[in-house]
């Protein structure tokens, strides 16, 4: 974990956020290669989910959320973790991670702390209006339920996908960017019908845990967790958690649950009229029910729903691991390599000029950077530093697929070398024909 | 504004956000057609930024922002609206907006107050521990100004691009998604040698006004505006903003400052050792000189920064009303149509069966969409309702650029029917053409 670390703030991966003025915990930011990284894993997701099905539509809801939709979902009540404080030391603790030295020490009796941030919303600060910051983004698909139907005219099965912030005030962030304050996640809400839900359930665990796979992620280090007990959450009627071998230890990466029909039932006015199976509030504060009418029946149903929510971050973590490799080399040397599969790589391709003040060697490369980077396939760099050994350690270490190398033989036969980062092999090739190279390595 | 605001809401482009408890003023959920508009205009900035240039690094910082970062850049002094109460009724107004039938009544003196939403951070909220949530993405860009010289050995001039959320507590929001608490950024600052800032700054709202008209903006309803006396920042040098004829009336779009050595001095510890030339706070809270050092001369310069920073969403409002058009037909009906350019559209191609419980005509149907989404060009949809001409319709007043009809020559000659939106000419083609048809109006 620590070359890791260190290797994300050397090369502008991640970086503490407010390192001048000595951070701020559990708060990262992104820089010049993880930004692209987090932007190409959050794209996939919403390709595989909006773009590739025909079943799904996306959302982008407001992170500062009204009252009501915490309270009925259930987070006013339950979002808490329980807390002592140290009569000894006067410091506060989550109850399961009390220090050594204080164990001995007499402590408070636990009480439960929200973890959702508040903030005053308005002109007068008298505590009469006010919102959370989402402490998931799954919420505000299920207020948006109707609107999207009325929109779309979606039947079931369908799903709402949606990839946004959200905000947790964690006691103890911890593990680099597994644990935070403030996060992204990428959820998908999918609304089946009751009698459904557990053979979509299963379809969508197998379903995610490919997706892994293909984001790179050794399947051998995927194990399915049935989660049992209190840590089934009460809406829940059965979660499987994906868990990871993280370099912390097994964590979950993403939790796919059957929520049942609890979140659109509690959001609901008129309860009664609904055949709700699970256990709601009434609610007496919304305007409208959330529910389809059955064509055959014409009745109205509470779709159940199944939810695929995963963290970015700890996605981001989980493919840095993976990728993460050091090989040793023929000539006893060690090279550091992120091997990131094509589409996820922060730079797509390094054009390299021979020479670094030779006119024609630099303008050559900037053509053909331009060419390739009209594919829109991603972020492609001219190196012009003239070190060509340096920079493909540099771009090995930062997972880049290909650097091409533009030379006297460009100029004088049109010939480019391509070194493929994973083999380190070099070609000699056709100028012409590295644009339709480049396009087989990312779109296949 | 009303047809556009109704259109917005029926088609699935933009809703209230919390709408079934009554909503929460000046808060915005982007639905399934919104969402993809707002993330093709990001995508097309970051493209225009970051990989078209090759002096532009990106970022993605935290929302959630220490107080001394706010507390150095200004804000907390000064990010402030004066607000009165009226006497008799008891409300609170901006001093600028209190309503006719209280402009009678007593006022108090106006008061000073700040737009920063607050929130408690950790387990003890006795106020000692706190943050904000950013008012603006620029902060956080000066504050790792150091982290990203020193991963990408950057010299000058060269700049940080970032997109993302930002939250100021309006007193009043209004004019649909123009003036809203919860928004997004799109912020370069844009790093100079002091003395060539004038001239950058004249580069960059070229640039700028350039590229709003290659998103469909008309030129001649952008205007430059330059901004003067108590309008201007104390920190700006020159502002010059874009000002957008929108459906309210004439505002800002984007405004492009020169923010001089202000906000790396600012957020500079030992700033008597490096010749800044604005006004800045001595900082005993900061751990770094954010400054880069001359090869010429060996002393350390404070860079000069040009800021181009432009509103997401209301550059989606403004593209909405340019592209928004209602069409008299030869018939003597109507047709409404939004003309987005290619790049911004939605859905990119609207694939339709002739019949839809023709299985064969359904199938070839979607594997003509897979063919064309594996593009990755964007969201290709099956309209599979048997209707072609509501289609039609439908697809015009979402704008999407083609709608690609399979009917029974596909299956017979491999022939379908290509429409324009624009045009509305239908032309025959060989299926085995679509795909580059497809790709010619989208990558050109």
């Amino acid at each position: 974990m620590d070359d890791l670390v260190a290797l994300c703030k050397r090369r502008g991966f991640i970086f503490q956020s407010h390192e001048i003025y000595g951070g701020l915990q559990g708060l990262y930011d992104y820089g010049p290669l993880g930004v692209e990284l987090k932007n190409n894993l959050k794209q996939s997701w919403w390709s595989s989910m909006v773009y590739d099905r025909d079943d799904v539509e996306g959302l982008d809801a407001s992170i500062l959320t009204h009252p009501n939709v915490l309270k009925y979902s259930g987070h006013e009540d339950t979002f808490t973790d329980p807390l002592v404080d140290c009569k000894s030391c006067g410091l506060r603790f989550r109850e399961d991670q009390v220090p050594e030295q204080c164990k001995g020490e007499e402590l408070t009796e636990p009480r439960e702390f929200n973890l959702m941030f508040k903030t005053n919303v308005g002109p007068i600060d008298d505590g009469s209006s006010y919102a959370y910051l989402r402490p998931e983004t799954a919420q505000q698909i299920f207020t948006n339920f109707k609107n999207i139907i009325d929109s779309t005219s979606r039947t079931l099965p369908f799903g709402i996908a949606q990839i946004g912030k959200a905000f947790r005030n964690e006691i103890t962030p911890r593990n680099f960017i597994f644990r935070v304050r403030e996060f992204e996640q990428m959820e998908l809400e999918f609304f089946v019908h009751p009698g459904s839900d557990e053979e979509w359930h299963k379809k969508w665990v197998e379903s995610r845990k490919q997706w892994w796979v293909d984001q790179g992620i050794e399947s051998s280090k995927i194990s399915l967790l049935n989660v049992t007990g209190d840590d089934l959450a009460h809406y829940s009627k059965s979660t499987i958690d994906l868990m990871y071998e993280f370099p912390h230890g097994l964590e979950e990466l993403e939790g796919i649950a059957n929520r049942t029909d609890f979140d659109l039932g509690s959001h609901s006015k008129n309860q009664d009229e609904l055949d709700i199976k699970s256990t709601t509030t009434p609610n007496n504060s919304s305007n409208a029910k959330l529910a389809v009418k059955d064509i055959t029946t014409n009745k109205l149903i509470v779709p159940y729903v199944i939810e695929p929510s995963a963290g970015v971050d700890r996605g981001v973590l989980a493919i840095l691991n993976e990728a993460y490799t050091v090989e040793k080399l023929d000539d006893g040397k060690e090279r550091v390599v992120l091997a990131f599969k094509p589409h996820l790589a922060p730079i797509k391709a390094a054009v390299i000029p021979l020479k670094k003040n030779n006119n024609d060697l630099v303008l050559k490369a900037i053509e053909l950077k331009n060419s390739l980077q009209k594919l829109r396939i991603g972020r492609v760099v001219v190196e012009n530093t003239g070190n060509i050994g340096k920079n493909y350690r540099k771009h090995d270490e930062i997972g880049t697929p290909v650097c091409i190398t533009v030379d006297f033989d460009t100029l004088d036969k049109g010939a480019v070398t391509v070194r493929d980062r994973d083999t380190m092999q070099q070609v000699t090739m056709d100028i012409k024909k590295v644009p339709e190279h480049f396009k087989d390595l990312f779109l296949s």
